[in-house]
């Protein structure tokens, strides 16, 4: 078959990546790990086909044709196609002079502020993978897409090793426990309303760079703090001591976010509906005495949160007392459902925060751990048809 | 005499002081320098009396009486009758076993999040050190009272040393340069709407506690960043070099707020309005080629902008452009005044930045750098009557 559908998943990290030692082959300053999520609730689709017929690459993105003329997209299909060349396995099947066709699209909005880009490209390096026969691993070759797409190459908590080797072989991702490992964990994305004072805000791509030349805390940040993190979580993940996984998910997100300030000019990406969910949550785990909700936040004002599964009624009653939606329509909890419990008044009066104005918070998705990248075997899932144009 | 009044200044750090190696005698993780603002825009004003008629001892603050019972209170007035002790000048005049009564006020409001207790304390000090007769550095007590309180002791430009010594007796307080340096500084303190989000921030006074205890970035910055930028902005400050002064000002101010998001749980001071202030400001250094304008933010959201007084009308006209106020009366800018400019076109296109809802800036206040306590020699400046109560 010359083609190949499937789907891959976002992560979200818990250890933060965030500065780059190599921008071409995007080697990171240091370690972080991920959960990757459920493909159920959220995922990018992509097909790619191959065909002598075909008389140029293309590639479309949500619907559009965008040009092939991308260095990190050709990166990955002329890593692809060199591994592909090396396995004499895949000879006779297709040729690797034959030009492609992608069509990849998301699931999930890219408002939602989530790495898009991770899942986009994981996936479309495990369809290539798959279309030419590559075997071994690709990590290293989705991370030259986007770095942390190489976390969305498997299932469960990963590992992305920062590695030492100036061509990147050893800068890859690995499992650090499969999916089915820590089953009462959930994900919560809270989706905010963008508001005027939020077009302000630098939407540099350039911040992470920016922060690497600039930022004098970042140094201590990875020559100190990640590597007794990666240690540390990495352990509270195997033995899922949520407390301890949760008081570090906090810590690394909070530092990301201050080297980000500590970069000139500075780059914010938390609002004030950020801050004020890291204080309801501050409150809330105060309030029960233990760590039940951890947050983490990515380049961008919306939040995910992890907790066990039983404390996720609750939590949510909690949220949306303080953070009343705009309509309570079906709309606004997607992914697992949950069955409304009411908040204790007692809870109510120990968080003590007032609850805001309606509105503010979009949406929420409610998910979980899932595994990697799937290949998707009907042909009536293809994204483009038996002449390699798009369906839509 | 037994009644002494005297008004002191306000001060505002450009190499911020956030963190205690000693809780009682409160001696600084760092070094800092500040600017002392010009006390006819802003100032405290105390009136200290002793008397062998008084019962006990008694204080007002901003019109109400309060407690004595104040550790910081009663070491300032300890160590000041411990030092007029010493002073053989000053025996006879008045007897240390008298009680006292202070009364004090600010002229600006508590709302403008300025650092009142540092205008506070050093007015109480300077006060106390007039009526008992003490000679030599005050810098030390004031500091007893609250930290920065030592910076208003002295105008112009002022550094605080952090010291070494156990008893914190070289943790004083130095004139860099004085007021008369570089007349043509100004400073505008914008003062923002509180808004309901607001509400959800700590307003935890252990937040430098916090810091000191939780952030592990801080070490960095307290053996690394604050050295180099004491020498640094030092050198600026001495060849009033106005683009490096604003890039360490500027830089610092980040670099405090990046630790004390660093810290568990974080402390989070600026809003999104402050954001808004720091990228409007960057744009407009951006359109104009050069540092014009410099922010720096406390423990609060509002902003302290630095800048050279023939770049104020433009800047001002350029605030008002977008942050304009709820109503143009004459509240709106108060202290020095200020000619109205209009903006050019051409520097609205290239700042890009659209106006804001209006009444997100409530006023501003436009001073410049002064000098330290005066002495109030006329009898109805007195906030005390002749039988020691407040006139009020």
């Amino acid at each position: 078959m010359n083609i190949v559908t499937c789907i891959a998943p976002v992560n979200i990290a818990v250890i933060k990546y965030w500065g780059k030692r190599d921008e071409k082959l995007i080697l990171p300053l240091n370690d972080s790990i991920s959960a990757t999520l459920n493909t159920e609730q959220m995922h990018a689709k992509t097909t790619v086909m191959t065909s002598p017929e075909f008389k140029e690459d293309k590639i479309w993105l949500n619907g559009k044709e965008e040009s092939f003329d991308n260095p990190r997209l050709q990166n990955c299909l002329k890593e692809i196609r060199r591994r592909a060349k090396e396995n004499v396995n895949s000879e006779g099947d297709i040729d690797c002079s034959w030009c492609v066709h992608i069509c990849s699209q998301n699931n999930f909005p890219t408002a939602a502020g989530l790495a898009s880009s991770a899942a986009g490209y994981a996936c479309l390096v495990y369809a290539l993978a798959e279309l030419y026969k590559v075997e071994g691993d690709i990590t290293a070759i989705a991370r030259q897409g986007s770095g942390s797409a190489c976390r969305s190459i498997l299932g469960g908590f990963v590992h992305w090793h920062q590695g030492s080797a100036s061509d990147g072989s050893d800068s890859i991702a690995t499992q650090i426990v499969p999916e089915s490992h820590w089953s009462q964990l959930r994900i919560l994305i809270l989706v905010f309303l963008e508001r005027k004072l939020d077009s302000y805000r630098s939407k540099c791509s350039l911040g992470m760079q920016k922060t690497a030349e600039t930022s004098e805390l970042l140094k201590h940040r990875i020559s100190h703090s990640v590597p007794r993190r990666i240690q540390e979580i990495t352990e509270a993940i195997v033995s899922k001591n949520f407390e301890k996984f949760a008081e570090l998910t906090m810590k690394d997100s909070n530092q990301f976010h201050a080297v980000c300030l500590d970069t000139f000019p500075p780059n914010v990406y938390m609002n004030d509906t950020s801050h004020a969910i890291v204080s309801l949550i501050h409150a809330y785990n105060n309030a029960l005495g233990e760590n039940k909700v951890a947050y983490t936040f990515d380049a961008g004002p919306n939040a995910c949160l992890y907790l066990l599964e039983p404390d996720v009624p609750q939590f949510l009653s909690v949220i949306n007392h303080v953070f009343p939606p705009a309509s309570q329509t079906s709309e606004y909890l997607k992914g697992i459902p949950v069955e409304s419990t009411p908040v204790p008044k007692s809870l109510v009066t120990s968080i003590g925060l007032e609850p805001q104005e309606s509105g503010l918070l979009k949406y929420v998705i409610h998910t979980k751990v899932g595994r990697g990248p799937q290949i998707l075997t009907e042909s009536n899932q293809h994204l483009l048809n038996e002449s390699g144009q798009p369906k839509f």
